[in-house]
């Protein structure tokens, strides 16, 4: 008799962006008048770059000729892909990273869901709260997490990093030996950042633990500060305990297009074991490699005019995130992240709770953002606001905020 | 300290292609002036449809206009696809499916590897032999394996179900029980299928067991027969026990753009907790959908022109599989599968064994197929070519064959 993984239900339903469409669309409804401003979800708004657009329609050219059409490529990447990564992503940087170190996947989402199935179900998991909830579910699922505790919000075997004011947005080493931590930086949801010499820590902590960290660096793209770095192996060592993730979403607006790719670095071995080779394994039984004219489009990134048109494209987001953060901070909230990253965090005022914040942003303001408590129990309190939205809406959203106050 | 996923480790390194790929360089660097023509690997050679291409240009537009862009898309695929899906692919077979028990994804590969997740690693898994060697990777990286035995080249706590020409290639119910089934019909790699009544025999096991049926027909599209089953859900009460999994692969030429789906209905319950809530979570946890620009061009197979145009391509793998099928009865092999699908699967003569006779192929007739031993233990003795190359080679390939006798 067939039998579930119970470990799926465990899992915690999170209603967290459904609700605020419920929320939303109740309000629309009762104020037809009313115009609501989303700053809400993490999702890109630009258009993709003309140079990519090009690309995707000269690969689909090549698809359309017998002499030029593309199969089945190589799970792991395209090579034209993979070179332009280590050159432009990396040896920029001074980062020695091989091709074959460099696997392009559909997705951040997916690999940072994906890799801990190379791990045994005993490893001790650690992740921030609030955090990013697919480090969390994923382990959830695999049967790391242990039961949920409905008092505390949490699951009994996963090691949870406070991240808040009071430490900063920095999370501590546990006491508690822990084998798997996942690390995003810039942050979501906080938009806050770890410099070299605190990142050190983490890959000293690794090494002499023998723990991995699984450096997801989504939104290196809007770094600016000199003393952040943008790739975990800026940090010595960092090659032998650390899997590295990066994506096109954020930085060159793929969302819709999905691109991304994982980084396994050849030193990394567990009693000897490549785990180079077993993502390998992973990957060429388990997917079939990203499209053809998706891997075009990505290399496009890498021109002269895609590198201009992108960065242009983040520095609109990056003129939202600074509207909104120094809006907020001369209204009087206290605020975190948006310098480095395009999200802002905010001190949700007067003791509120996050949700109560967001029906009062709703209500008087017509503003959507999304409730810290919906990242984990130690995001109550807080408040997430995106640099992801137009202009216009971006200004007058952070008008009417002031004249909440 | 971190410990890896002893599971992998399971796993038997497959060489099969690598090593055909090396044996072939290998005579080509000896013979540089013998032509090798290869039949040995599951990848379509025509180009995409005109149609199809379109579409694929007239979103990559809607990509670049701020109106028109597309962000993250439904993880489960857009309703545009889902619906086409529907209605041509189950409505027009009189199957009612509704559009949320559709999940489109990137592959059919994936899915069919992912799918195990949702079940307790103590199910026992069914496989035939030969088979797809995703659907028991994925097993054994899970767990659900035990351990490999040499002398017989399988695993423990797998039933592995003979195809072979003794039981005209028609899997038998094991006599053990069985929780999670894997059935692919028309068949990868043998080219034979189930007609209905032999179907439904599975269906009722598994009903009558409490038994699921993964059931992949990534290969329907080349079904000419009346009596053979598109889907499984033709027979009555799969709905309740099976789970199907379709491509764009095979049927459309999408092995390099990359789509898929996967049904999973709703009443199809384990405990009376639904398999398709618990798939959609593990999507909407691990997937963040297929790239826009893709579902545009799967959304175009289902239009007038495309269904013109994708049929003429397989009309002419058919027309393949037909002059390989018949070329070599004529040549006096014992030939099976190439009716109702890509695949040749031929009684390798004389008592070779299967990579005896690769070789002979290659160094006599300087034509490159697949061992059968490659796909199983009872692959050995067989041998498998694909209707996938181009006319011309085709034909010569089958009259090298022929003088080879």
């Amino acid at each position: 008799m067939i039998k579930l993984n119970e470990n799926y239900l465990k899992l915690q339903d999170s209603y967290l962006f459904s609700t605020i469409a419920k929320k939303v669309s109740e309000f629309q409804e009762k104020n037809p008048n009313k115009r609501v401003i989303k700053l809400g979800i993490g999702d890109v708004t630009l258009p993709i770059a003309p140079t990519i657009i090009e690309n995707i329609k000269k690969s689909a050219d090549e698809m359309s000729k017998k002499e030029t059409f593309k199969g089945y490529g190589p799970e792991q990447g395209y090579d034209f892909l993979r070179e332009k990564i280590v050159q432009f992503d990396y040896k920029t940087r001074k980062i020695e990273i091989e091709k074959d170190e460099i696997f392009v996947s559909d997705g951040a989402k997916c690999d940072t869901a994906n890799i801990q199935e190379l791990f045994s179900v005993d490893n001790i998991v650690a992740i921030t709260d609030p955090v990013y909830p697919v480090y969390l579910d994923t382990n959830v699922m695999a049967g790391r997490s242990g039961n949920f505790n409905k008092e505390t919000g949490k699951f009994d075997k996963i090691v949870y990093m406070k991240v808040c004011a009071e430490n900063d947005f920095k999370p501590e080493i546990p006491k508690e030996k822990v084998d798997l931590i996942y690390l995003c930086f810039p942050n979501n949801p906080t938009g806050t950042v770890l410099n070299k010499i605190e990142l050190k820590k983490w890959v000293d902590y690794a090494k002499e633990n023998k723990a991995i960290i699984l450096f997801d660096s989504a939104y290196e793209g809007f770094i600016v500060e000199d003393n952040v770095p943008h790739s975990i192996y800026e940090i010595e060592g960092a090659k032998e305990v650390a899997i590295e993730f990066r994506s096109f979403s954020k930085t060159a607006g793929f969302t819709g297009l999905r691109c991304a790719y994982t980084v396994v670095p050849k030193e990394l071995k567990i009693d000897g074991i490549s785990l180079n080779k077993l993502w390998n394994r992973r990957q060429t039984t388990k997917f079939n490699g990203v499209s053809y004219i998706i891997q075009k489009a990505a290399e496009a990134v890498y021109t002269e005019e895609g590198q201009k048109q992108i960065k242009q494209n983040i520095e609109y987001y990056r003129e939202n995130a600074r509207i909104i953060r120094e809006g907020l901070i001369s209204a009087g909230y206290t605020v975190y992240g948006g310098v480095n990253a395009p999200y802002i965090w905010l001190k949700v005022p007067n003791n509120m709770k996050s949700w109560e914040f967001f029906d009062e942003l709703l209500s008087k303001a017509n503003v959507v953002g999304t409730p810290g408590s919906g990242f984990g129990p130690s995001g109550e309190g807080y408040f997430r606001l995106t640099a992801f939205g137009n202009r216009e809406d971006t200004i007058e959203a952070i008008q009417r905020i002031k004249k909440l106050k």
